[in-house]
């Protein structure tokens, strides 16, 4: 019989959606070109040229078997060395390709992490404000996600909450830095400390609790400073990775698991992922794909137009009143909301074309998230509807 | 904790894993030029130059955002409209873009199609001989994987043994035609009879009992026919494709789900698999392959050397008298062996080069596998070495 688990999904309601749907509306009355769609967090810039040069260098040059062919299970040898020593170098690691498993971006790498170290049953813990998404990715391999208050200082690690919460049930936690939507990014303080728990948790419960550290924004921080990273702090620690941000190309699907050596399972872990792929369908990335960021993997896109935007919206934001957190990296930033009702709020600034997404869903009310991944010319003329809205539903003043 | 059960699968022996290394063996002593790799179902013949031609072109012409970019999670809407009105110019159908779900292969639509119409305890029955990896496929989901004993007269189906099977629990059949191992095309008959089985046993049960088909070999039919297209036969057809054997590019992992819209849920169900890939970390597979076989699903690449090559060993093999069912498609053959024990088959023909995977894994004892996705000069030169298999181990005659 038809599925009644994945039919009752269709029913629930996304608030972006609703939002877009509500944009659409106002855009019709506005005008296309006054609306500022802060709602999608999709890359704007293009890939580096020399990405595409590559998938060209080889389809003119390899033998369609192999460019095209069937591609190991656990992803192309070659490919996962390149990788790994771009890992090493970049981030002083000692990875090996057999450490690495190629998946599909970072949600493919997710579905296997949180299959090889939970069962059903198990907790993963994981921090607000956090990304919507991982409820249907961890609640669906019949573990369940529970999320830990947010620290809203400065959106790093609210420990007290944490520790309160880390019961024996907890196998894994889950943390994304740069933090999408917060934009923070975990300092090497926090890290230290969140490592320090996990293994005094662990001798006191007597098993393991892995980290899994969802690092797609890996490369985009700000201030000319770079993540610490995460594997540095934890052995026990499985990244997932997706090129989606660094090379501008989501659409591609193509990431990685890589787990830590210092974990001693490594090499284990990652041979498992391959046998989770036969459940899961997942069955490897595209070969050409995985061919092309082999080559390309130390380069970015020009990601600095994010970094642009965010210090115009940043600086003009707040000497409007608003309270934010400044973003240390991603393309992401989560002001406070001038009223308690983060969706009134968005409602309202929807009037002034300004399309913002109330913070609810992502574990923490009275706040919004806006994705700055897009024009500086149109972030530019944003301002002016921003000063309308605080000008006209908020008196002038936050 | 790390899991026992993908830990467990890693110890189960893979019958083709084992003798390829036996095959390096023995490629030793004989010199590579002498072994004739008979094991693995790998398209040998180069892709369509038009498609690598389409996707130069696309990394030339369109944007980074319009090639790389997300797309949707159901699948890019033009490239779904394309495939749905090639498939109704060749098959007759009435698809439109909604009812069908763009996968990363004929694994990933799989995954979505045993999750669709069954819950965990739910039984799927299978015919012998059948695809080994179905095992994982399904039972990885929590339903179970029932297999129907072959009817070695012709390979088409069982109807007696499948009738005893096909229990109250049963919600969904797993057919796969043409059919890897035994090259056998379903015929009109076939399904037909199917058909009326499943719409009495519905009625019975008061259930539905859904058909899934596996297509990934719809296109490679010899003697110039067309295999019988599933859905035409019965409503509540889930077709699980692939363009990883008619396009000859199975690393690229690109395919979809078609649902029957005769089922009057077809929509409703391609919608479900956007939910279900949610939790299993699939999220589309790549855009500018989805752009690119969109333009080109029309084409096959050269498919014609799989049938040179099974006319030549279909012929000479049963000059040496093999046992065989003439494939009516696919590159596979399931010759009978000439003892019971097929492995001990396999291990003397190793001795003389030839690389032949026994039958066991396949759901029926005593047979062969030949995969002769292969250059057409190696098969010829491999008749030498069956001959003297012949002779020297069975006296000359079978």
């Amino acid at each position: 019989m038809i599925s009644e688990l994945y039919k009752g999904m269709l029913s629930g309601k996304s608030v972006i959606r609703e939002l877009n749907e509500y944009a659409t509306d106002v855009s019709r009355a506005l005008g296309e070109e006054n609306i500022f769609d802060y709602s999608l967090g999709n890359p704007s810039v293009p890939v580096p040229q020399a990405f595409n040069d590559k998938v060209i260098e080889l389809l003119k040059t390899k033998s369609s078997i192999e460019v095209h062919g069937y591609s190991p299970s656990l992803g192309i040898p070659s490919v996962k060395e390149k990788l790994a020593a771009s890992l090493n170098r970049r981030f002083d690691m000692h990875y090996t390709a057999d450490d690495l498993f190629m998946t599909s971006g970072a949600a493919g790498a997710l579905a296997h992490a949180f299959r090889l170290v939970t069962q059903p049953g198990d907790e993963i813990l994981t921090f607000a404000p956090y990304f919507p998404e991982y409820n249907p990715y961890v609640n669906l391999t019949g573990a369940k996600l529970r999320v830990v208050p947010a620290n809203t200082a400065d959106f790093q690690i609210n420990f007290d909450a944490f520790e309160a919460m880390l019961g024996e049930k907890v196998q894994a936690v889950l943390i994304n830095t740069p933090n999408n939507p917060s934009g923070a990014v975990y300092s090497a303080e926090t890290l230290t400390q969140l490592a320090a728990l996990l293994t005094r948790k662990e001798q006191e419960y007597g098993h393991e609790i892995w980290l899994i550290s969802d690092e797609p924004y890996r490369e985009i921080v700000f201030d000319g400073k770079q993540a610490p990273y995460v594997s540095h702090f934890y052995p026990r620690t499985i990244s997932c990775y997706s090129f989606s941000k660094s090379l501008s190309l989501p659409g591609e699907r193509i990431g990685y698991v890589a787990v830590n050596p210092d974990s001693g399972v490594s090499k284990l872990l990652a041979t498992m992922c391959g046998q989770i792929s036969r459940g899961i369908g997942h069955n490897c990335p595209s070969s050409v794909i995985q061919l092309a960021v082999a080559d390309t993997c130390d380069l970015t896109a020009d990601l600095s137009v994010y970094e642009t935007n965010m210090n115009i919206l940043y600086g003009e934001l707040t000497k409007l009143g608003f309270e934010i957190v400044r973003p240390g990296g991603t393309f992401y930033m989560f002001p406070k909301s001038p009223e308690p009702d983060a969706a009134a709020f968005s409602r309202k600034a929807m009037k002034y074309g300004l399309v913002l997404v109330p913070s609810d869903s992502f574990g923490v009310p009275g706040y919004f998230r806006m994705a700055y991944c897009t024009d500086t010319q149109k972030v530019v003329r944003s301002l002016d509807a921003f000063g309308r809205l605080v000008r006209e539903e908020y008196g002038g003043s936050l």
